[in-house]
């Protein structure tokens, strides 16, 4: 089968490593015929842009960098210089992975170029690896989709560690200088919401759960979860609250946050306590997880025992208390566009000095 | 090799499957000779509790449950069972992976058990499945280590699908139920922190990178980023503007944050804008990273062009003058313990009606 080394089809953004800050927009910028992804921010180890052929991109640029090094194999295995020209089999040409270059010297495979057949790619990786070696590269990234999980071993094999994975798909990557690998690493952090829901009537939105530990047993709680996949803070609160109880909510604010480690699979978490105004009145419970919810007294809230005997439950209470009283100032949402990355991103901050301030203070 | 398909040993936190809103600590509680893992606060979707056998804890736990199941394997292949007497080979004896159970009819795989081998790995998993399956049994999870990259293929055939990875090692997952995997996903979001420092004559920390899109070259920026694996937001900040500028820093608050999705690997990005008090007044610049530090007049930093033509950063900038005038509340970091996790976390809120407020609002 004739393996094409190089292809100037364009790349989906998911497909690039994007490390640094912040990578809102895979494209910021042209250059060259060459559309390079950049960070707007740095942050201390390596920043990596990687640059990509578009389908505008002939491979003409792919060749004038690379031309005397990367060959086509084709399925008699004989060696093809990649302008059509054959050359003697004796001649010694490298066989190079298609990739792309970054200007750190790191370089990304294509995952859609790999040899599916074991051997092969070992082959090819393993001169690969040393060809980037002697052209003083430093980090290599390998994206194997899960349908070409047999490449996995053979990767390993070759020095090749594990990155990150989602169900599709596992990244290793390959550090060749000496000293520490300076890649970045894949996300540290869940992150949940919790949701402080509080009527006229001066009753808190509380549930009991059908799944929990004995020793919480009987404890009345906030709605809680996780938020989605590329969810807001401000609408997973509103969303869990909603499946949890039937109630409908606005996002007022964040009032507090919490920061925990060590926690699923070794990670962080972060916890937003969110203030929501209630716009519905009529509980209907999420009996997969929830055993009972009501709208409950806030004194009666306060005063379970459970609560006032964890100083995290108690704190966190008194805080959405004093925010009750006006005298908090919690962090509200905005939606802010930046030129960079032409998207729009939320941003959490105190509104003071205003008319419409949530804090009054003292 | 004989093969005991369970073990009486303790096992570490990390090898547990930790799920839900938060898993500080390993151990909640100890009941029936079982040490119990539980979070004290459930999230929507599957909440896993992994229950695992002891030191303390005889094999007789593992052997009411499952003793008519399991079998131990030796090197001549003959079955055995686990009460030591053997089994005429004509018997239909089933093998079964060693494993942990949970109350959500989830079975955690254990790693330390896993023959090496991958065709016998791909038979007792095989197995194993049906086994499960016919128990009523839902998630399976499955950690490969590197050293056993090899049964990563066999997995994937058998059905399993990635879950997430570190360096060391791979975890993928079985859903047996029919509709959609109920299982949590890992890790979300990366977290970066920028510090603001402002010293006595009103002039800001500021610093140029040395990587960075041509269109910032030039600009003056706050220091920024990542915070490290299991590294506290409050620390992180002080980390990086020492790394960065040589200043040593105190941290006072955090002043607001963004969120921001799509960024590295298609996950989300939060990023804390940190007040900071200065300590110290040298620079001493850290030039893999940094191009040049200073202390720049407030006014001359936020007039940049590049500043005053980007909403995002126009609003960062904004949002850290109000603070300085004292019409801005931020949120302050306090630990804070739990008795459910015994352990201190970060706790982040606002104090405003205290003599030690930073907030006087209006």
């Amino acid at each position: 089968m004739e393996q094409k080394l190089f292809d100037s089809r364009s790349v989906s953004a998911s497909e690039m490593v994007c490390l640094g800050r912040t990578c809102p927009n895979p494209i910021s910028k042209y250059q060259d015929g060459v559309k390079i992804l950049r960070q707007f921010l740095s942050y201390r180890g390596v920043l990596l842009k990687a640059s990509y052929l578009t389908s505008r991109t002939s491979q003409k640029t792919m060749n004038s960098v690379n031309q005397d090094e990367f060959a086509v194999v084709n399925g008699s295995s004989q060696i093809i210089k990649a302008n059509g020209a054959s050359s003697s089999p004796f001649t010694r040409e490298r066989i190079v992975m298609d990739a792309f270059e970054d200007e750190y010297e790191g370089v990304v495979i294509k995952p859609e170029k790999l040899p599916p057949n074991p051997n092969t790619f070992a082959s090819i990786l393993r001169s690969s690896l040393s060809h980037w070696k002697r052209k003083g590269k430093k980090g290599v990234w390998l994206k194997l989709p899960i349908e070409l999980s047999e490449l996995v071993p053979v990767a390993v094999k070759e020095g090749f560690r594990y990155h990150h994975a989602e169900p599709g798909y596992v990244m290793l990557t390959y550090w060749i200088p000496e000293g520490p690998c300076m890649l970045p690493a894949n996300a540290s952090h869940q992150v949940g919401v919790g949701g402080f829901v509080i009527n006229e009537k001066n009753e808190v939105l509380v549930v009991q759960e059908k799944h929990c530990t004995p020793a919480f047993a009987g404890l009345w709680k906030l709605p809680t979860g996780f938020i989605l996949e590329s969810e807001e803070i401000f609408t997973g609160a509103v969303r869990e609250v909603k499946e949890e109880t039937g109630i409908d909510t606005e996002f007022v604010e964040v009032i507090a946050f919490r920061h925990v480690h060590h926690v699923a699979f070794g990670k962080s978490d972060l916890f937003f306590i969110c203030m929501l105004r209630p716009l519905s009145t009529q509980i209907i419970v999420d009996d997969m997880e929830i055993q009972a919810a009501k709208w409950m007294p806030l004194v009666e809230f306060v005063e379970q025992p459970l609560i006032q005997g964890d100083n995290m439950f108690k704190k966190i209470i008194d805080i959405c208390i004093a925010r009750l009283g006006k005298s908090y100032c919690g962090l509200s949402v905005h939606q802010v566009v930046s030129m960079f990355d032409g998207r729009s991103s939320s941003l959490y901050y105190n509104v003071v000095d205003t008319k419409d301030s949530n804090c009054l203070g003292n």
